[in-house]
C-alpha cells in the first residue's frame, strides 16, 4: 500500500510577499519520495484557519511522515525543531489576530517533542554539505502552532507516523531583495532555494528510513 | 588586442584546509570574460611572499581588471571592499609572521580606495539574486594587504586598469563541515559555491563594462 | 510568618573560572526582599548532584519564590525563561557527564512553563532601564535542568509558590577578560554586575507582589 | 601652562532622542583630567555645520588631546577607531543631506590614522574591566567625518597633540527603551552610562600619559 508523506509550508505573511516554505510544499505536491506519494499543502498564516485544515489533512491522509516548514528570517542554516510549546504569543497573523500567552489546546500538554529523527536529519544534512542544526525553540508564532497541532492531531487520530518541523532561511533572491535600492544595507542570511529543497528531500528520506 | 583580467585567491590558512577564494582563481584561470583572457592566481598566505608575486603579475600582465578574493568567515554575503589600509596587524600568516601595526609600504598613502565600480557591482549582484554589500573594512590581515599592494602596483606600473577586492563567505560544505560530528553546534554563515562563482563573474562583467 | 525566597546560581564551569549567577546567590543569601528572608544557594554544575540538592532545598524551605539563575555567554540582556524541557542534551558537566537526549524525569511532562510573572518581570526591568526579554529556550544543559527540576519539585511537594529561571550576561570584567592580551579580539556582550544584581532584586519584587 | 583636552560628542539624530556621546561631552565640559582643562562640545549631526565648528575649536584651543565620541547602535563594547576615510556616504544628516561617495576634503589624503595610542587605550580599558576593541572602520557617516576633520585640522593648524575617535554603545536605559511596550522584542546591546564615562576618562588619561 502506498502511503502519504505530508509536507506543509506557509503563504507569505507580514511584509513578505514570498514564502519559500509554501513554494516547496507546492513544488513537492504530487511527487514521490522513496516510493511514497507526497502531498504538499500551503497553509494560511492564520491561527484560526490553520487548525481545521491540519485536522482534516491528518485525519484524511494519516501520513507516514508529516514535515511542516516555515521561514526563519534570521537564520543562515536549516533548523530542525526539537519541540513545540502549547502557547500562542505573537504579533498579528494574516487575519489580524495577536494572541498573548494563550494555549493552543487548552488543557493540552505543555509541549510535544518532535517525533522525527532530528539528530539523524541534522547529521545527514551536514554530511550532504547543507548547514543545519537542532533548534530548541520554534518560537511562539504560527510555526510553533502548526508543529504543536501536527503532533497533537497525529496522536488524536492514532496515526502511526512521525511529525515535526524545520525552519528554513530566506532564499538568496529574497535576502538580496531586502537591500535592492539601498546599496549601503546589509542583506540578511539566506540559502540557495535548490539547496533548501534538497534539504527537505533528505530530511524526508531520513524520516522514512 | 586581447587584454588580461587577473583574479587572485588565497591558499588555505590557519585551521582551514580549504579556501574557496583560491578554488575560484584556479577554476577561472584560462577562461574568458567578455572576450578577455582570465588569469587566475592562487596567492600564498604570506606577507613576505605575496608581495613579489603580485608585483610580477601586475607588471607582466598589466591587467585591465584585477579582482582579488579572500574568505570572510563570518559573512553570509559578498562583501565588495571600498578601501585598503596601509597597515599589517594580525595573527600569524602561513610563515608564522605576526606583524603589529606595521605599514605595508613605509611612506605609502594611508589608504587606497578601490578603483572598481563597487556600488555598481553590489547593485548588479543584488539584482541577480546574490546577497552583497559594500564593506568599509577589509581588515588588517592578508586580504587587506593584497588589496593595498594590488592598488599600489597598478599605480607604480601605470596600469590603465581597475583593481579591488571582494570577500566571499564559506561554501556550504565548509560551513557544514565545521559542525559535523557535533550535532549541537551552529554552523557559520555560507553561500553555495556556484553562486559565489557567479558573483565573481558578474563583478568582472560590471568592471569591464 | 516570614517566608523564604530561594535564589540559586551556579559554580563556574568549563573554561570559566567565575560565574556571576553563583556570586549573586552568595551575595543575596541572608538578605531580605520585601520582608522575606532570602536563601541563596550555589549549585554544582552536575546533573547528578544538583537533583538531590534542589529536592532538599525545596522540600525544606517551601519557598514562596524560587528564582534560579544561570549564565548566558552570548546575551547582552537579561533573559526571563518561559519554559523548561524534559531533556538533557549537552557537552560534559563538571563531573564529565554528557547526556544525549535523555529525559530529566523519565515519564515527566515534556515541559513546565515558568510560574513566575515573566511578562511583568520583563516590563519592570525595561521600565527600570535594564535590557531584558522573554526567552523561549533555556537550552538543554544544566540551566534548563535546574529550571525543570525546580518546577517539578515545587509540584511534588505541593509548594504554594512560584518558580522560574533567568539567564544573565557575562559581567563586564569577565567579558573584558576574554580578550585581555589579545588587543585584536572582540569581547562578548556583558552587563555591569551591579545592574544584574538590581535586575534580580526587581524580578523578586515583581514575583512577590 | 594648562593645556586643553577637547572632547566632542553628538546631538541626537534620526529616530533617537538621546545621544550618550553628547551627554558625556556636556558632563565633562569644565572638568579636569590629569591637571588639564577639559572642553566638551556637542556637535550637530550636520555635514555642513560640523566643519566650521571643528575648525574653530581646533584653531582656538590647539588641544593636547582631541577625543571625539559617537554612538555605535549595534556594539556591546567601546570601539577605539583606527582610521578615518576621506568619504561621506550615508543617509540623511539632521539637515537632510545624504552624500553619496563624496570626499570630505577634495584632494585630501584617502585616510588619516588615529594619532591616539589606540592599542594602549584598549589594553587599559580591558584591564579596567571595560569591554573594548580596536575598530578598523568608523563607517562613512558623521562619525567618520568628524574623525577625519579632527585629524585634518590638527595638521592644518600644526597642533602638537593627538586626535582620534571612540564609538560607544547605547546606554542601558536607551536599549531598554527600544522594546518598552513590546515585551517580545530583543533589546540591542548596551553599556551602563557611568562605565562609558569611566572609559572616556581612562582613554584620556592614557592619551595624556
Amino acid at each position: 500500500m502506498v502511503m502519504v508523506v505530508l509536507v506543509t509550508g506557509f503563504e507569505p505573511y507580514g511584509r513578505e510577499n514570498y514564502n519559500p516554505s509554501g513554494e516547496i510544499a507546492k513544488l513537492m505536491d504530487g511527487s514521490k519520495i522513496m516510493g511514497e506519494d507526497v502531498v504538499g499543502i500551503v497553509l494560511p498564516v492564520s491561527y484560526a484557519r490553520v487548525r481545521g485544515l491540519l485536522e482534516d489533512c491528518i485525519s484524511r491522509f494519516k501520513p507516514r511522515v508529516l514535515l511542516s516548514l516555515g521561514l526563519a528570517p534570521r537564520s543562515s542554516f536549516i533548523r530542525v525543531e526539537r519541540v513545540a510549546l502549547n502557547v500562542m504569543d505573537s504579533g498579528p497573523d494574516n487575519d489580524g489576530f495577536s494572541p498573548v500567552d494563550e494555549p493552543i489546546i487548552p488543557g493540552g500538554p505543555a509541549a510535544y517533542f518532535s517525533t522525527l529523527p532530528i539528530k539523524s536529519i541534522v547529521k545527514r544534512l551536514l554530511e550532504s554539505g547543507i548547514p543545519a542544526a537542532v533548534s530548541n525553540s520554534a518560537g511562539t508564532y504560527l510555526c510553533n502552532c502548526v508543529m504543536y497541532l501536527g503532533l497533537h492531531f497525529m496522536g488524536i487520530f492514532n496515526v502511526d507516523g512521525k511529525a515535526g518541523f524545520m525552519h528554513i532561511p530566506y532564499t538568496m533572491e529574497q535576502a538580496a531583495g531586502k537591500v535592492v535600492g539601498d546599496v549601503r544595507g546589509e542583506p540578511p542570511p539566506s540559502m540557495a532555494f535548490n539547496e533548501v529543497l534538497r534539504a527537505v528531500k533528505l530530511a524526508l528520506e531520513v524520516s522514512l528510513s
